[in-house]
């Protein structure tokens, strides 16, 4: 492990619900790490619950994040990706447009003024702005943090596809290391609705474990002619299944998750842009993207890589790229 | 008005939310009625409230909907349609499977007793067990309802199609008086979350009238070759398009109604047995029937029929075919 004493740089990947803090030492290795449930919702909510200004809010907990770190290496950079960028978050980082390179020297980061002379860099999110646009914060640096990792093998580096499950799911073009279009899925948001207060939560009952059958037979259904209508209408058969003694209740949840994550492949594969992708990388949580793998095999996409944690890789290489720690590539 | 003295059924239209009551008279004459927010659910929360059994609070909660009525007329027929008649209501009415014969003098309705001698009758439900099952229960009656009000010029007695808007929407085939078959879409229970709780929500203001032109720009979107993509890869845009300014805040719901209505539409007229239907009959409410209204002229379909309140008149039928009250086709 890196020596504390030579942390280059502090590294925050700052969400919606959740804010991880990463101390980061030579060469971009990890020096230590934490999470807290401190996303930009929680800090809106601290600001009203202390009839705090949100700025003040974003102050105190970047302090219960990362206060001592911040007393302890007092000339270390800091720097941001994800949600604390956004119009609801500490300062806003305007949206970079497709074709964005990931690792841009020029790339603008917002800035704002942490203590005396010492910035909070914000790393822009992208905004693919098609007629029916898509907005991407955080889940770029997840990319660049994959890339530094190098390609897969098979993958051609000027056409790879990146797979971000999770409450939004993003599925992104990347040619060399150039984002050049992107589409986001509400998979994950809407399983929660589905799951936990539609009709079809009733007759959910907790499984210990992942039920794979029910999972697969949910993808299977996707995939077939009946998966060509809309989630809306295939849903309901996580009901009527369990009235006609077809599927057991503790399979519900399952079965309704591979019907979601299918009825999503399913969708993006038919978008022209990414029919012919032959391999894939995955950047998630290892259940999630468990699941992705799976059910992409089912789709016939079997050259899959799984990736987690690559954050705080990719803002070390766009640290290095803007010159803002020292880079052996540079 | 038929005069009340003339009362010859207590027809009871008792879903999952509300509960409906009505006085017939003469050839199916409504002379009374009464909606009270009583559906299964409240009464479920009464028993549970008030220690009762789930049949005792069924005869309390009929009480308060009509006690008066049943008193005062002690020999007429009663008898209820919905989910009072499902595994959740006051007695089960096992479902009747398509082809289902809607007047079916044979159909075996579900009893309860109510009074010495006095029973209620309740219509089973309908359940299309095909791969992905489908059921139904109370929109059949209202279908009867419907029918009985004549055939919509032209439309083929021998090849209609019904739609019932609605939490669930119904999308059914009939032939003559013959359901056989029908598919449900969860459009109403899914909007109603996405719009309330999901991130989409948070851009949302309300508008105080139907901004039609962005429902009707949601339904083309849903049209679109976009829109074969899943909803939960279209639904996003209805954030996106504000963030990127193309879209007003008081626009954000109506865009969104458009674009489910809209994917439902789309995936119906996907499915090999209504892609040939040249017309239709909605069932629903007058807000939500003249939505689906617009949207089904955008995809070209003008010949649409909207009823309102059929419920009872379906009722009355089923009570003639069964020979409950005196019938002058019997």
């Amino acid at each position: 492990m890196t020596n504390i004493a030579e942390a280059q740089l502090i590294a925050l990947d700052w969400g919606t619900t959740s804010a991880r803090a990463y101390l980061m030492g030579n060469g971009g290795s990890v020096v230590a790490e934490r999470s807290l449930p401190l996303g930009i919702m929680q800090v809106a909510a601290t600001a009203q619950a202390e009839s705090l200004t949100l700025a003040r809010a974003f102050e105190v907990t970047l302090g219960e994040l990362c206060g001592d770190w911040l007393e302890a290496f007092p000339t270390i950079p800091v720097i941001a990706c994800g949600m604390v960028g956004s119009q609801q978050g500490w300062v806003e980082a305007a949206y970079r447009p497709v074709p964005a390179d990931l690792a841009d020297p020029c790339a603008q980061l917002a800035t704002v003024e942490i203590a005396p002379s010492r910035l909070l860099h914000i790393i822009p999110g992208v905004l693919d702005n098609k007629e029916l646009p898509d907005v991407m914060r955080g889940e770029e640096t997840q990319i660049l943090g994959a890339m530094e990792l190098g390609g897969q093998p098979g993958q051609d580096p000027e056409d790879q596809v990146f797979l971000l499950p999770g409450t939004h799911s993003k599925w992104v073009k990347v040619s060399g290391r150039t984002i050049t279009e992107f589409s986001t899925s509400m998979t994950g948001e809407t399983y929660a609705l589905l799951s936990s207060q539609s009709i079809l939560s009733k007759l959910i009952e907790p499984s210990s474990t992942v039920q794979w059958s029910a999972f697969e037979r949910g993808v299977q259904v996707a995939q077939s002619p009946q998966g060509a209508a809309d989630l809306m209408l295939t849903a309901f058969s996580a009901r009527t299944l369990v009235l006609t003694g077809r599927l057991e209740e503790t399979e519900v949840s399952d079965y309704l998750s591979g019907l979601m994550i299918g009825a999503e492949i399913r969708s993006v594969l038919g978008l022209p842009t990414t029919a012919t992708a032959p391999a894939l990388t995955i950047c998630g949580n290892k259940e999630l993207s468990a699941r992705y793998t799976r059910a992409l095999g089912i789709f016939g996409i079997e050259q899959v890589r799984e990736l987690q944690g690559t954050a705080p890789r990719g803002i070390w290489a766009l640290a290095c790229a803007q010159g803002l720690v020292p880079s052996v590539f540079a």
